[in-house]
């Protein structure tokens, strides 16, 4: 559907509503409806700079956007590790359902880091609120006064202080007991219902923004913590790189809605409020996690 | 653990938080550690007569735990597909990553209902609080003012009605646009951050309480919806039947926490405020998604 025609709907509807409600509702455009009409300024290309490239050694294709305002030290380490190579040959040791996948070097076989890795880096865990673009969510959240997006990801804050949430494919940095806070080696993202107990406790330094589906359909392992019980039962990955490292013609080139812009505060409106023909009873809330900035590759 | 050495753990505890507040809160029992510890009065086995035991073709089961207390005339639908055998030989059509997995009959092979299913059932979307045995969660939800558990599913309240929560393993009767309700012929479970915009928009009859990672760990489908574009990629149900119509040497034997329990009490809690080494800042919150009454099988 054009833009032309999304406002048209719009007005019919709003024109509709004032004679017959329920037929105005059987007929209000869906989400899908309002991103579909969302002009190409409410859009963001995300730098190839902040993209990393997980390529299985299957096939198939995992990318991370990185929040660099959150953790800068460990996505130094982080870049360091995809630039040298380090990541090459990991695989994926750990799915436990409704919680996480995680994928670094498997603990029977350590491999010495790279020159120039901070070890321990600061636990990046939050940061100030002060300085960081921020668009609120304007529904209440069980775990922060305030919460709502910064580019794409979310965010929480309290106190002057703000962190990224743990939801549905963000990815944060495994770690041992403080005072480690972990290196940026092994990498997890959450595949269940956001945990968000571990929010400001892990640095959390990016979210999955294309291939979530080849994680999330891997088998569960079966050993304590869901690390998979036999190593031929790991996926490995072939590559990791920043996606500015590649050759032109194979970067992915992905972009996402701003928070900021009129098309995503209509889509979480109409999110929150379903007046399409499916639902009967709107929820009139939503959560930070069932409304993270919409992504979309780039033809 | 034990139940006494959990005691004692706990004693230990409280008495070095006087001491040193930081050892105290490093040897605080994990929500795991509670588990282990609660009496065998604070678990409930559930009825046969209230599972349902999916058998995948490929092998592998699935348990169903029915919720009767909300939609009697849904589950009298689905008791009868059962016993009729009217399930046997339906598939896994539907994987939408972050959402959910559905399965049942093909669109293009209908299959026509046995005698006696009800259609349309009453929108059993809600019910009356009133009469609903309920524990309440202590903790704020975006959706609903009161929030909890009846047995082991996840129930909110507003105005005197209560409904089942589309939280993660929860499972919902498909359906049409209203006034169709669905018969219960076709089912999904919520595999994602909870959808709970759907709540109180469709019949939720059960929870999942074994076998969860069989479904979740399907590919994803690739048409609209998460459909599978080929028939050939659908998972099989060899059957799905009431357990308590099965010998009873094969009958799955499940209990859960009972929320009113003091062993609920103290898991909700610690998980809700992490004192175990590895949290250096508990939430202060949980989610009632977060903290689905536990389920373990019975040896």
């Amino acid at each position: 559907m054009s833009r032309s025609a999304m406002t048209k709907t719009l007005l019919l509807a709003m024109a509709a509503a004032l004679l017959a409600p329920a037929a105005a509702a059987a007929s209000a455009p869906t989400p899908t409806e309002i991103l579909a009409a969302a002009p190409a300024e409410d859009w963001a290309r995300i730098d190839p700079a902040d993209l990393l490239v997980i390529d299985l050694t299957k096939g198939g294709r995992v990318v991370i956007a990185l929040a660099d305002a959150f953790a800068p030290v460990h996505l130094a380490n982080i870049r360091l590790l995809a630039r040298s190579g380090w990541f090459d040959g990991v695989s994926v040791v750990r799915v436990q359902d409704n919680y996480v996948v995680q994928w670094g070097v498997p603990n029977e076989a350590p491999k010495p880091l790279p020159p120039g890795i901070v070890k321990p880096a600061p636990a990046e865990y939050e940061r100030p609120a002060r300085g960081l673009a921020f668009t609120s969510l304007a529904y209440s959240d069980s775990f922060a006064p305030i919460v709502g997006y910064s580019g794409g990801f979310p965010v929480a804050q309290r106190g002057g202080q703000a962190w990224l949430a743990h939801c549905y494919g963000m990815v944060g940095v495994a770690r041992d007991i403080a005072p480690d806070t972990g290196t940026g080696q092994e990498l997890y993202t959450v595949i269940g219902q956001a945990p968000r107990a571990l929010d400001r406790n892990i640095a959390v330094v990016g979210r999955i923004v294309a291939g979530m589906e080849l994680l999330t359909a891997l088998p569960r392992g079966t050993a304590d913590l869901g690390f998979y019980a036999q190593p031929v039962q790991r996926t490995g990955i072939a590559h990791i790189r920043l996606a500015s490292d590649l050759p032109i013609e194979q970067r992915p080139a992905i972009e996402w809605l701003r928070p900021e812009s009129g098309g995503f505060k209509a889509w979480v409106h109409a999110r929150a409020n379903r007046q399409d023909a499916f639902y009967g009873r709107p929820a009139g809330a939503i959560d930070l996690c069932n409304a993270l900035p919409p992504v979309r590759s780039i033809p």
